[in-house]
């Protein structure tokens, strides 16, 4: 779990995903000797701060998104949301501004909502703060700010260690309305004929879905996906033999939203782990969830 | 109305258009001997469960919408909806699980609003469950589930029978926030370069617009098409002599989102026969408008 | 500022903008002998109502909508919304219909909200109604309906005087939810691969951005720019010496709204001078952000 703990710890809220970027192109230009099959990468320029790994004759994409949720400086000691974060006086952020790092705490005022920070001198306007991670391990769990999607990004970058004939693209914008699946889709679409999509992303615990009963493959969300892909995925899971749950949500998105209104035919499904504590610095996920997502990610990109 | 009533029948909720797709393909391939063009059929592969028929030299395009209305199944006795259906306990909902067909009852809660079903079992979860049809015509007018849009398609499918330039597009999603005429509307606009479009769908009985008094032509609803185009199909209509009613909504949407939202520059107009009791299993719509819902498309494809 | 008064004279709300891009098409065949560079002008068509002026070798495009907001006519006396107008009881409304020119007053319902107009007669369905103009000008201000967003247009056009190389794009529908931009951006995009912009338009006083401070550039809105991308442009705009502000808010929106969400990687930012009294037929800005505006434009398409 080292590297999920490096990839917790590494400030990236929407809209300013380079530095995670930087840390995954160090991380691929290290570790790819040791895959399987060695990806053609592309970032930059005209893919902005997202990162596509191509393997191999690729028939499936998989989208895990950089970004994380977090607070943008607004005038006085005013804050405003990126993304949804959960709120709570008393929540410590990070952050740093022309003036130096910044180590300051969340205040909620309590009859009208408004967001606002304690700190020794006033930050400056625009800087982004995230959670301070505070990174825990025991036996059976793991916890942090951001599991959300840093364990979808661990996933895709344990998934190449073996993976032959795949995609796996990096994306931005995702907690805060999208930006960048929209010509990654038309790229990968346009370039590679591929048009079927595995969203590594992470879930919810609910009444239905729980901890430590395995990955969720989610049937529908605030988006329905086409009901034929859902049912093949099903269908190779249960002869998998992995350990699963079979999630139905009303609302909430991901990645996918993106697939879903672009103007090419992907067929997509989001297929993550559930976490508790969503959106809060103490986002907890089951260690058993974890295997099970990464064992069904490897068994989905041979079979589909 | 034996062909109307047979599609109302067959369940295509958001997601799961394939039996409607099936059975469209079917009507197609049997009918087209008789109709007065042969038309190029799309279909399958990158176009999902979405049919495009091309007749002749193309100028403007019809869509369609399959989809329709629903709920899914979530854990437990919940339901959540595909869609916006109106719900009231006691409506008759029918679908089917690996333990075969289903005939339930919706329940929604008096206090919570939350919707569930009884019946004498559990229905697997993310099963789909629509409203059951019961298809009522008399002397004036149809009633049943679903005329929305399965009109709307009987609209198309008879107006192929005399169409010589045109393509009518059935589209998949339009209930659920879209997800089949962005890139539909690609294809068409790069393959034919047509970028005028018709909606066949069906509308709203308001104090405006009236059972009986002919076919609305929208001039807008949440959305605001070119004023230039729909002028232009207002002046067609008025010379045909054709009954029509002029609409004008601040809310509603339909296929038309996604080609006002998309990367091609679509002129759109909505034109379509009002119904009662929208999203209801009672929809009712005037044979009159009916009538003229049809003959002013036959005019519009020849004219516009 | 007579240009100015022209512009915010001509009504023009969302979908109806034809008779405002037929004056540019004037001004600029008219004036564009005296600009510094000649433009390409492409437009009608597959452009539909909107402009796109191309010069010299583009490496960024700036846009500027065209429409305003205003109402549409519905049934009896009703009104709807087009885009977000302020409404009061009182403000003057003028329009057109078969029976000739039309010179209302807008009524809102007290306990409602409703809105209708008062007239000596009915205005035919479908009307287009927009605030009267009463352009006032004193030494330090401006003061009109739709200085948003024909102070936008204003500055693309000055900047036309003496710009090189840069695209300069008009665009329909940005009141109303967008439905040009996606066309704009991909048609720039693909042929002439430019992926940087800037949003010519007009944004709030706020607590945070002052009248005669400077014009605002926008560090985010509803949506999130891409951080190096605005840093570029705040670091060039300190070196140039024009007075500015910085502006953090965390609602409100522009055509960069599709540009973010297109299939292209575009990089944006909004920068514009500030208005009180935001989309009343008050609006009011102060002449210093105007020249600021115009002035940080000449040096951002020369630097970027």
């Amino acid at each position: 779990m080292q590297l999920l703990q490096s990839l917790c710890q590494i400030a990236a809220p929407s809209g300013h995903e380079a530095p995670l970027t930087e840390y995954l192109l160090h991380y691929v230009r290290q570790q790819q000797q040791q895959w399987r099959t060695r990806p053609t990468v592309l970032t930059g320029g005209e893919f902005q701060d997202c990162i596509i790994l191509v393997f191999g004759k690729p028939r499936t994409a998989v989208f895990a998104h950089l970004d994380s949720i977090g607070f943008t400086v607004r005038y006085g000691r005013q804050l405003v949301r990126i993304g949804g974060p959960v709120v709570k006086t008393g929540y410590q952020l990070v952050g740093e501004d022309s003036l130096g790092k910044i180590d300051c705490t969340l205040v909620v005022h309590e009859e009208t909502g408004a967001l606002s920070y304690e700190y020794h001198r006033e930050i400056e306007r625009g800087t982004d703060l995230t959670f301070r991670c505070d990174f825990r391990e025991t036996d059976s769990t793991v916890q942090s700010c951001y599991l959300d999607n840093r364990l979808g990004i661990w996933n895709a970058l344990r998934l190449c260690e073996t993976l032959e004939d795949g995609i796996v693209a990096f994306s931005c914008w995702e907690e805060h309305g999208g930006g960048s699946v929209a010509y990654l889709a038309k790229y990968i679409y346009d370039t590679y004929g591929v048009r079927q999509a595995l969203i590594s992303d992470i879930t919810w615990v609910t009444e239905g879905v729980q901890p430590g009963q395995g990955v969720a493959i989610s049937l529908r969300d605030s988006l329905i996906p086409r009901r034929s892909y859902v049912e093949r995925i099903r269908r190779i899971a249960e002869a998998s033999g992995v350990p699963f749950q079979l999630e139905v949500e009303g609302s909430g998105g991901s990645d996918a939203k993106e697939l879903q209104h672009g103007a090419q035919p992907w067929d997509w499904c989001f297929v993550g782990a559930p976490e508790d504590n969503v959106h809060t610095p103490d986002e907890v996920v089951d260690k058993r969830d974890i295997d099970s997502m990464l064992a069904l990610y490897r068994v989905l990109m041979r079979e589909l």
